[in-house]
């Protein structure tokens, strides 16, 4: 765990089967074409890879079926917070011992109005516990979901106890008040700000942030990287917009993970794509036509997945 | 699992060992104590069992401990409830092949605002997996701590799919009307409807429900069992503001689940079960001298715990 991760990042979307079994041959597929079409990294058992739906097991079995599939383990940040500390140990100790590029942990979700000094602790016993000096910990603030924040004073002193282990943070708090607040108060001491969308990459890279963690990049990684590669271009928030458009398609359907795998079903004309696991439910058939014809009125495409992601399993 | 849980239910408290790991005696001990003070039936891994600080590796070996230790299954509502379908499904058909009288189950609770459809699924994957008829299933309704709600019309719809499973739920929502209308809608079908708090007891045996499952039973399980017995009696009236006023003290604190750890360390004489997991943070000194001091002034006691919960260890 050197290199630092930068740029796009996708939260990759897990596959299943029919009977909701993950698989793991189209997940290898998926990150390959991801890695081919613009993302520097693979945020995989994020939020948008439906990671909570998975038993911890299960998100070891599939991350070292990754890796023996060809998928660099140094382009690797895998979700590894779980409710339970001993969880969070366990598959951040086999993510390190992988050699993944670093971690994306969510604080314990289940109890809501936790005091920092609680949060603080979890995340530091995980440090201890894994005690080695290649983990690298990126910190995932999604108040919107896991309702449990990551405050910029638990932010502080967790810098403060552990310089060489918090590496970042992903924020999805939507708000781009407290990414800049992040990126002001922590970035000059090498803590990398993701946004945690790409509506905020170019803020965000303007401030000093590094890139973005984000659901849209399963499907857009292409466009997103351009602006990422463009920022200080004249053509940026040009660039900006375009993508902009693109997550307001996805966005607009009821739910976006399922949207994100209607899109790859179309795009990979592979209908078994649109599976999720309960409890959230796949499109129904008149909202993926509907979400596919606003995507190629708007242009958009996923180049080579058909082909390529064949090609590449 | 034939014969139904009734009266009143302790979600018991997980004690740690001071490196957080479970301790296996003191659990034994504590639940033994319960069922010779109060309790018909034990919810364990209960949300303030912190079951879900808890991995589910974790709770089962916890399940076996209690049992082999002479915790009577058929005494025991184990939490099977989590996030990842295959985990609630391993958890459910590990307590059912144990003989435990029923399970208690959270619906997912990562992802918010999901639809009812897709937790109908959820439940009706969990009983379509354990695929045996000794499981009875109570659904867990506590949407300030999960923030996915149970609504009436989803238990409407499990019971009609599963009239031999679906046996009842807790409602710990803390809104009467909500727990009246589920007794009002389902009672009659055999539907056994718990509170969530012993301050809604009372009422809820008048409106037709079976009982409560409480954290306050925990410690005061002996006054909380007294009305349970008594509710039909002129004394009901007291019997039912006597536990509110003890229910009253334990919530004064900033946090229910170390104020009840703190009250069971101090009538226990047992320093150590003061020990939480993070993020939850034990009272500090100070918060528990106060607390202590209340519960005396109240009159409370918890007879037998100390000489009792070490002679029936």
């Amino acid at each position: 765990m050197t290199r630092r991760l930068r740029g796009v990042l996708a939260p990759v979307v897990t596959p299943f089967k029919n009977d909701c079994s993950p698989d793991a041959q189209r997940f290898v597929r998926h990150c390959k074409w991801l890695l081919a079409h613009g993302c520097s990294g693979l945020a995989v058992f994020g939020t948008n890879s439906e990671a909570n739906s998975l038993a911890a097991d299960e998100r070891m079995v599939l991350l070292e079926q990754l890796v023996e599939g060809g998928v660099p383990a140094a382009q690797l940040m895998p979700g590894t917070g779980c409710c339970a500390l001993t969880e969070s140990v366990r598959l951040s100790a086999h993510a390190v011992k992988l050699g993944c590029a670093g971690v994306l942990m969510l604080p314990p979700f289940y109890y809501k109005g936790v005091p920092d000094e609680g949060l603080y602790r979890n995340f530091a016993a995980v440090i201890d516990r894994v005690a080695d000096d290649r983990l690298q910990l990126y910190l995932y603030h999604i108040p919107p979901v896991a309702q449990v924040p990551i405050t910029l004073p638990l932010i502080e002193r967790l810098l403060r106890a552990y310089p060489q282990t918090i590496a970042g943070v992903k924020d999805s708090s939507g708000d781009w008040g407290n990414t800049k607040a992040m990126i002001d108060a922590f970035a000059k001491q090498g803590f990398d700000v993701f946004a945690g969308s790409e509506v905020f990459l170019l803020r965000t890279l303007r401030a000093g942030g590094v890139g973005c963690i984000t659901a849209g990049a399963n499907v857009n990684a292409h466009g997103i990287d351009h602006l990422y590669r463009n920022w200080r271009s004249s053509t940026a928030e040009t660039l900006q917009a375009g993508i902009d458009r693109i997550r307001q398609i996805l966005q607009a359907q009821v739910s976006m993970i399922p949207a994100l795998k209607a899109t790859i079903a179309h795009y990979a004309d592979d209908a078994d794509w649109v599976t999720v696991r309960p409890p959230l439910v796949e499109l129904a058939v008149e909202q993926r036509a509907q979400l596919v014809r606003e995507l190629i009125a708007a242009g958009f495409d996923m180049p080579g997945l058909r082909g390529g992601s064949i090609a590449t399993a």
